[in-house]
């Protein structure tokens, strides 16, 4: 049967019979997607859980869903990356959060750092948080991704590299900095957990390049040309897994179509 | 001296001492930078050229630059990669233009595959080409390149797959088709000259497939997730220079700050 559409229920447990869907939910169904009793969707915890389920009523606030299976969800990858980016102008926030979702990163956590020049009213209270979440189940949705990461508080710099201390560090180096930079196609030992750092547009400050020694962070080129502020954790996150692989499960032999 | 701007002079000569900018540049360096004679700028030619120069006098649609000296370029990738990619709707192929020059690709082909559903009047004419160029060329000078990629007439895919015969292919594979494909994190063999293949939204037809097969294309998995359209690109070519380094100097040894 045709699946028509991928939904979030972040209250699903895995022995329910029945999911009632949160009214944004059940409005893109009914409204958007104008699904009809009888027809198939997917549905997502946002924790890793996908299951395959049928629409039992359609009311236009309210659509409940019978659960018909478990399904294998979409693999993960093989780290947890813990990406910490330099705070950017609201569409360009939205874009990251998306690609960084898409890409594989199982947490987002925004930064103030030296060179951040967003305003601070730009991101204070929980609205940006609001919506960065909802652009993260958007992207998992549209995605296959059955794990939508978490977007944590603004965060400091100084307060982001005092925490998780036994997490390696791979920081990105923009172009103009002076510093040595490890190249593209050289190997990353694998560690359970990554804090994977992405600066601003205007890059480390001098402070924070000798934090990021500190901790003897890897630090990352990401070429020689000054890519686009959005494009830099994909990128990043894809030098990541060029190295440890899209998946735990990545097959070993390399394949040719014939 | 602090440079300015970034302007391009394709018809620009080695041995030039003066240099007359077109009306676009010209514009932009007199009414949106406001620049002033005696300033720096840098000039590229989109081959490889690059200059200091400075500006001698300044016309609302004549900017007239005093050639300085010939600088080392910023640096090329190691392979010359042509980007075929199935036509995207405007402002997506613009976006893939733009990451395509900054990510290193030589040449950009707009391909036309199974199943592009770009309507033919939409790429027909010179306006789309035109467009595009601009596109690279503006991507050139902010991201600090100095090559701007050839972006040739819109092609159809088995007029694509008959031309370069003696280049390699590699080839997107998305997550939904059934076909083996190389996982991300193995060794390309590096060769001069390579034709990347993106497909359009809807992925490859099976006769497309075939034809992939038929020249021993290497198949590249991108993961397991359904990437946006105009992040397919960034991806693929960070895939190829993750094995191949970013540019064809790139040092060995890895390095940490200390």
């Amino acid at each position: 049967m045709k699946v028509r559409g991928r939904v979030y229920a972040p209250d699903l447990r895995s022995d329910d019979a029945e999911c009632v869907l949160a009214p944004d939910e059940s409005h893109h169904l009914a409204q958007v997607l104008r699904i009809r009793a009888g027809e198939s969707v997917q549905v997502i915890d946002g924790r890793g859980g996908q299951w395959l389920a049928t629409v039992a009523t359609v009311g236009r606030r309210e659509v409940v869903l019978t659960i018909d299976a478990a399904l294998d969800a979409t693999p993960e990858p093989p780290v947890l990356v813990t990406l910490g980016i330099g705070l950017l102008k609201g569409d360009q926030m939205d874009s990251v959060i998306r690609d960084a979702t898409v890409l594989g990163a199982s947490t987002v956590v925004p930064l103030v750092t030296d060179h951040v020049t967003v305003p601070t009213k730009a991101w204070q209270g929980g609205g940006p948080l609001d919506r960065w979440h909802r652009v993260a189940v958007a992207a998992a949705k549209q995605s296959g991704r059955a794990v939508v990461p978490a977007i944590q508080d603004v965060t400091h710099f100084d307060a982001f590299m005092a925490s998780g201390a036994r997490d390696a560090v791979v920081a990105c180096i923009e172009p103009s900095a002076d510093v040595p930079a490890r190249p593209a196609r050289l190997e990353f030992p694998r560690t359970p957990t990554v804090r994977l750092l992405v600066g601003p547009e205007g890059g480390w400050s001098a402070t924070e390049l000798d934090a990021l020694g500190g901790v003897e962070a890897d630090l990352l080129s990401l070429g020689p040309r000054t890519l686009r502020a959005e494009a830099v954790p994909i990128v990043a996150l894809t030098l990541l897994w060029s190295s440890w692989g899209w998946t735990s499960s990545t097959p070993d032999p390399p394949s040719r179509l014939r």
